[in-house]
């Protein structure tokens, strides 16, 4: 009989060497994001359905998976509402428990305080190729700080994480909701369609500037002049080198609160004291979620199209769980994205004791204790089979050495390759 | 208006503390199992409800969270049973996923598999003090190894991983599920009466001698005489020094197999050749899992009645995914009782770069970063409120330091106990 063993549609297993592949990025992230102040805390991978569906989940708070209430009885009665059955979900991004969380502990966390995460969040999508319903996401995350110094740590910290697992090259692109709001009330929108607008202006590089034109005249109705002023002036400030966009962005929508254009002075300043980082303003990024207020930003590297790691300023979201509003920005890596890209490394030396059959067990375990004290990792394996054929499944399994064990004697250490 | 933050009930949000000490304990146990070969693996959280509840998970089954399945009508039409809903649930265990996991890689792994899991699992209980809906386990497994070196070994990196987090002076349980068996059957029992009187037995440490033989006799209805020839046969067992009851077995058990009595034989002799290792054979152990097939032990600590860490040989459980059996033995650490038993020690240097509100973001990040280079981790946090109350504030948060950064000047970095 055939048994299926595969784990549940979408989601996978993981075998050592990915295992210890995704531990090592893991720890170097972590040792960055420790040393810049940030504390790894969790939170409990079910959440009250409710939180999660009512909230600014957007898209995701669809996916949720929805867990069923404890004690029904086996068959339900007739035109039941879904709803009635269900109390919990799956956490769908780190982000909804962190306010949660924040709301919950606040007298017991620093101020401002350093948010790490990571860990599992599920989604019900569609499996396809690099999609899982089950991923990890990597955020940090600074609350109580009102000034750009979050922003621009954020930045410094992550670009800074992305180097330390070998991601160099790595450019930043950064915009602000607030200057986008700007140019979208200044070109002429009314406020409705401006989160429209955002939505088509996010999908430039897909459709490119005629699509983006000919969806927003002809798709969303809007006037052609508003498009095109909104449009010219994007183009304006993108040509524009990154050290002279702050001083320009008043030439484009004149109207502009003065604390964006100093807050984009600032960041600005910070990034530019930093080596190795480049950045540009990038006046098409927009983000997803509906939940940010300040700047946005993204991390590009040439190796992909898209982007290892993104965030921005949520300053409502917090209050949304407090009662009162809290300033926070965050920056989430796209941990899968970036295990997949980097190289698993696999060189830790590991010993095999191949003992024969007619050793005692109490020898061959005192055989891989004396050895683990000199030699590190050390499994203990019975002889069996052909010995080159055995010493070539060892070097498979990953093994790098191993010692040969009889009943009258135990051979040296010896190197697999 | 008062929001409700907490977590969903029965689980938690772990604080930053609280995770820097997990994260301690468990890094020190998998750097212990790591150099006895054991490789970290990792399932999904969601596994396929037939594959939780058709099983050997006893009454855990029973406690399984059960998911939705996606794109239900929003209405449940009547008489709908409730299983129809689902098709998958939250794992309640490591084994469960340990065996398919096993079956669906088996081809891609070592012979034998040393595996090492630790994460989260659910169970829908009724909450109480120290119980939570959702808690880590930590598991080692041996699979593919049919002599008891998998016993000895799993004991010996167990207590060695124990220790090192602290927990030296433990004793090592042992017995095994074929001689009770035998001395049910030697003492009359017949086979359907086994299981009820090893769940008695188990009750001895809460009931007491008498308890058991009342409840064995009227409460189960097992002949008076066989139970006395049982209960006397574990006494006399039960009062001889560890190292001479493998040869006493058959007094008790005439008939009793010998691989029963050489296993255990072999097993005590690893054990004996252990520093600091204390064991006992202790014929009332049974442990709860119903498909353990030989040795079963736990390890005692005199800081608590509870055990720390439980397991034995399950030669049948793996059969069950693979469709031929593979003989497995396992090890389960009570992680969440460890981290509660140990004490929480935080002793990273942790400094505080306090600036002055007039003090240029660019240079309060750029102070944070150069004090970074020597101090370790270092966050920056804006001067408020009355100097000394600051302080007071940052050692209660863990600061061990801090610098005043103002417009003009730096200070020394000053320690803050």
């Amino acid at each position: 009989m055939k048994i299926d063993n595969s784990p549940a549609r979408g989601t996978r297993d993981l075998l050592p060497g990915v295992v210890a592949h995704r531990d090592h990025v893991l720890a170097t992230i972590s040792e960055v994001y420790r040393r810049y102040g940030y504390e790894r805390i969790e939170t409990p991978a079910l959440e009250a359905i409710t939180r999660l569906t009512g909230g600014e989940g957007g898209e995701n708070a669809k996916l949720v998976y929805q867990v069923l209430k404890r004690g029904l009885p086996e068959q339900v009665e007739a035109e039941t509402p879904l709803n009635d059955l269900i109390d919990l979900g799956l956490r769908f991004d780190l982000t909804v428990p962190l306010t949660r969380f924040y709301g919950n502990n606040q007298a017991n966390l620093p101020l401002p305080f350093r948010s790490f995460q990571v860990g599992p969040v599920w989604r019900a999508e569609r499996p396809q190729k690099g999609r899982y319903r089950q991923f990890y996401q990597c955020d940090i995350d600074l609350i109580g700080e009102e000034s750009v110094l979050a922003e621009a740590e954020l930045i410094e910290a992550t670009t800074e994480a992305l180097a330390a697992v070998g991601l160099t090259d790595s450019t930043v692109r950064l915009s602000d909701r607030r200057f986008l709001s700007a140019l979208a009330q200044h070109a002429g929108f009314a406020e409705e369609d401006w989160m429209p607008f955002f939505i088509t202006l996010d999908k430039l590089d897909k459709i490119g500037w005629d699509g983006v034109r000919a969806e927003l005249i002809e798709k969303r109705g809007l006037p052609e002049s508003a498009v095109k002023t909104a449009l010219d002036g994007i183009e304006r400030l993108r040509d524009l080198p990154a050290s002279k966009v702050a001083e320009s962005l008043t030439d484009v929508v004149p109207n502009l609160d003065e604390q964006v254009v100093s807050d984009l002075a600032t960041t600005a300043a910070s990034l530019e004291r930093l080596d190795g980082i480049e950045w540009a303003f990038d006046p098409t990024l927009v983000r997803g979620m509906g939940y940010y207020t300040g700047q946005i930003f993204e991390v590009s590297h040439p190796s992909t199209t898209s982007s290892l790691a993104g965030g921005g300023r949520y300053d409502k979201l917090v209050g949304r769980s407090l009662g009162k509003d809290v300033p926070a920005c965050g920056f989430s890596i796209g941990f899968e994205r970036i295990v997949d890209l980097l190289e698993q490394k696999l060189d830790r030396p590991k010993t095999a004791v191949l003992y024969e059959s007619d050793v005692p067990v109490p020898d061959a375990l005192a055989a891989a204790r004396r050895l683990r004290a000199e030699h590190g990792e050390v499994s203990a394996i019975k002889r069996s089979g052909k010995f080159p054929a055995q010493l070539k499944r060892l070097e498979e399994w990953g093994f790098t050495a191993f010692a040969h064990l009889r009943a009258d004697g135990e051979s040296e250490v010896r190197q697999l390759r």
